[in-house]
């Protein structure tokens, strides 16, 4: 590819909206460019990386699945079947622009965020008996999601490019055996091919809108992840944040006498580590009770060392309910008899339950809300002012420092930014559509589902997050935009170094070897140096005068920044 | 691929729903499913004939241009800025599809039908020198038009795959060179290599939305295209029926003395076919009479013979107006003093200009409405009924048997199913987004554009139109799903036809010569011969006890039926 031919071009400049790594690499490489938020246009040099990732995967879910491609438009009736329609909070739906439009035709559709609403009718229509399974099927497509805040480039956007795979089972064993045998080898296998295989690990999640069970996240280790990694030492044992069981650093003061409770006023005071300032006390010492209401209408109370924060998901589980919400101030109010901020244990209505986390035992003299409006009480303590507990949970979101609850082993943790991620589906998506089959013994019975996710234009985007230096992106050689970027120093087209460097380029395509031939000859060298560093292309050579007179090319590796003069015919036998 | 991987099956018999060729024929091999109207899922052979299609159209677009992938959600102002957003009667926007996504980012956008209104304004951000063109960039993605009556398969979808191609220029020639000499020749390599090339025309059409030139469409000639396709014998020049220019079978009678005008009744005739019948004359003989509003209110009317229709371009042009639609039933009886169906040009107001189509000239005692309700003149005559009309014009629908006004030859006329379009964009979008480039004497020049389509599920389509027989697709060679099928007939995967026709299949596999492997050997013969036929892969090879005594292999050739035996090394030399 001849770089004057690219319309796109780099830029020195990071834009000054730019709030991301990825984001700006691959804008000024000239890879990308932003049409708004969280949607960009991918340029030649983007569509090059992003066709050899989405090629790379495709081989890899060829050998677990068959290849479909699934219409962007959902019939909004599927969506009512799952419940979705009027959940998930992402979802876009498509109707028409203008009345000339509505008049051809009014109908609503689901823009689709992910395709088990069209996949699980499909499979359905063509598959009743256990004869039909096990079977897999994905698609490399472009999804819409209506992001809230996109602001990490590539990474999350309101329309990305995304592999999704769907498999189909006669039983959870074998959904078991395909996702932990088919699924995640072959998802290891393509993250190894493209560079990220011994930065990238496996790590339960949560199910989301998709299933109960943990899902398996693969996590690339990078510091500028958006997700934390709790790993317990010694282990494959790996946990995202949102839910690593923990155990809290203890902090106790047994020893303590008990002092008489006070209630102090702080009105105003914002923030655990203010009022701990305030109060001249530890922040451990300070309690967040927060007021929760079920999707019945209940009102819990969830009781955190002051350090910590309240995991809802946890909570739920505690609680055994579907859904949670913060309580709204008017509730607060009717149940503390205060305004928000003010809430505490000690003298809530008797049907308030409270859950206390395990962070908060131990603890001598402590605070709390006091449930007036402006004050907080100090010294309290278990047993004289509240009842002492009769079980502590686990309910807080973990933090560095804290360990696993049962080996006691303080985690490892990391950043990650999630490449991919696996979900066992159960039967939820075919007890929507009524999807059964009929088993050996006659007996119809429900169907086993997974599903797998890449999003391919967010693997480019963490690829940049984690391949580059201060001069630009350094794309690992199985999915870089070429594999040799040939800069010619001359000043026109008839001086030998030009001549040399072109028909080293047609060499190298003939040998099937991807270049990238700087022919823009009119501009500064410098500059043309910055873009090669800019791109990333792994191997760079420079033809010269000088060069000819040595050797004859300046090879350059653009991670190592090693360089070495070499012959034509030694640089060629490279690629053999 | 194994035919027990794919879970998608054929089936023997047509969907009660299906109204087109393509639509039957591809959803009875497995190629696709209707998800919808307009909108279908492709399945696993499908989605190998469409990336097969798109691969040898990256091929040939990599020649003249650059890839890039734009997004599907566009900025509402963009298409403001244009002019399109009110007025694109296909035109979808996407909107959150609940209150939670809603609150999440309530933004409205485009769902792209077309790119220029992303295109322009992207390459205008990275090019505004001479030294900057002309440049060229292409995509292959998903569409979105919301068309009234999705009938044809994936003819017209309401989702589709299409590769559009935009080219930027300094000057008009610049642009008719590259839409002449690079676009056109890429267009025609392509439909060479999908084996349409023969049987695909240039013809000019309607520049639509785009332009006021015309623009270029590519037709297959096929028996059930939508299209008709107007030639002028001996030469190249076709013109999509829209735009014919059209000279009249003439239907003279001048020797017939001028009879006595009569008013007659007619009322609740319909069709000039019956009111001829009703009035005992010839067809030819009648007059349709209809009125148009133009966009500032003025009523016109158009007569043609009332064997044609009137063509509202070619009307437009004649009146110089942009917009024109039928007078409503009050302007038509305020203006005639009659229903509608009764219009005639005798005793119109003085300001309703009358335009005469040349198909009416030279009759005599002819029949037009009365402006009376129910009423009919017959033995109409110029001079002495109405004014000798000035100037006859051509602003009638091209039929059969019309001739070139010009050359005066009789038109060849046959169907077509469009496969692309070329357009002349000229400065239309580079006008309303400001996009001028500056010249080399240092001066600010607008930009010319240029615009080409091919929409490669409707080229799957069309496919299956033109090549097919009763059994099933008759697939070209470069496009096939495979090249070939491969069917042993044997009753356990260890019996010898089974073994060695998995040997075979490993072989060309080896070869690079993709296959279909029929592994499903519970299934009858007779419906595995079934599915070959239906699929429609171009070389079908039977291995079983019978061909393994002879030579080894039976070799079909699914276009001519034509069967050989060979042995595995002879065949295997096909590809070699």
């Amino acid at each position: 590819m001849f770089l004057s031919q690219i319309f796109a071009k780099t830029s020195k400049e990071s834009s000054s909206e730019v709030s991301s790594v990825n984001a700006d690499l691959l804008e000024r490489g000239g890879f990308i460019h932003k049409t708004m938020a969280g949607v960009y246009s991918y340029l030649p040099l983007g569509v090059r990386v992003l066709h050899r990732i989405e090629n790379i995967l495709r081989e890899e879910m060829d050998k677990i699945g068959t290849e479909v491609f699934l219409p962007a438009l959902a019939p909004v009736e599927n969506w009512r079947k799952t419940g979705r329609f009027d959940t998930v909070n992402v979802l876009f739906q498509a109707i028409p622009a203008n009345p000339f439009s509505a008049r051809h035709n009014d109908a609503q559709y689901v823009l689709g965020s992910t395709h088990e609403e069209i996949i699980t009718p499909l499979v359905q229509h063509f598959c009743s008996s256990y004869q039909d399974f096990p079977c897999a099927a994905y698609q490399i497509q472009t999804k819409f999601r209506n992001e809230p805040r996109p602001k990490s480039g590539v990474l999350r956007g309101r329309e990305f490019r995304m592999k999704d795979l769907y498999s189909f089972h006669t039983s959870e064993e074998d959904m078991l055996e395909y996702f932990f045998h088919k699924a995640i080898p072959a998802y290891q296998a393509f993250f190894s091919r493209i560079g990220l295989g011994e930065i990238t690990d496996i790590v339960l999640a949560s199910g989301g809108d998709f299933s109960k069970e943990y899902s398996r996240e693969f996590q690339t280790r990078c510091p500028t992840g958006e997700d934390h990694i709790f790993q317990i030492p010694g282990t494959d044992t790996r946990y995202n944040r949102e839910v690593a069981p923990s155990k809290a650093k203890r902090w106790e003061n047994a020893s303590e006498k008990e002092l008489p409770r006070q209630d102090v006023s702080g009105k105003g005071i914002i923030g655990v580590d203010e009022l701990a300032k305030y109060l001249k006390i530890e922040v451990e010492r300070t309690t967040k009770t927060l007021l929760f209401e079920t999707e019945n209408g209940k009102v819990v109370a969830a009781a955190v060392r002051g350090d910590y924060d309240v995991n809802e998901a946890k909570l739920r589980a505690v609680l055994g309910c579907k859904a949670l919400a913060l309580a709204p101030a008017a509730v607060v109010k009717e149940v503390t008899g205060a305004e928000v901020g003010y809430a505490g244990p000690i003298g809530l209505p008797e049907n308030v339950r409270v859950v206390w986390d395990e962070s908060t035992a131990g603890r001598r003299n402590f605070e709390c809300g006091a449930n007036k409006t402006g004050e907080h009480s100090v010294n309290v303590n278990f047993g004289r002012d509240i009842p002492e507990p009769k079980e502590f949970f686990d309910i807080k979101v973990a933090r560095e420092g804290d360990a696993d609850p049962k080996t006691e082993k303080e985690y490892t943790v990391y950043r990650g930014s999630e490449v991919g991620n696996v979900f066992t589906l159960y039967t939820k998506f075919s007890d929507s559509f009524g999807f059964k089959f009929m088993d050996k013994d006659g007996k119809e019975k429900p169907v086993y589902m997974g599903c797998y996710g890449i999003g391919t234009t967010r693997v480019l985007g963490v690829l940049a997050e984690v391949f580059h230096d201060e001069h630009g992106v350094l794309w690992p050689e199985n999915v870089a935009p070429a594999r040799v970027h040939i800069i010619p120093l001359a000043k026109k087209e008839s001086d030998a170094p030009y001549k040399e460097a072109l028909s080293l380029y047609k060499k190298l395509q003939k040998q099937g070897v991807d270049c990238l031939f700087e022919d823009r000859i009119n501009r500064s060298v410098g500059s043309r140096m910055a873009d090669a560093d800019l791109i990333g292309v792994p191997t760079r050579v420079v033809v010269s005068e000088k060069t000819l007179a040595d050797k004859g090319l300046e090879v350059k590796d653009r991670r190592t920044g090693e360089i070495q003069m070499l012959s034509v015919a030694a640089f060629l036998k490279r690629f053999a």
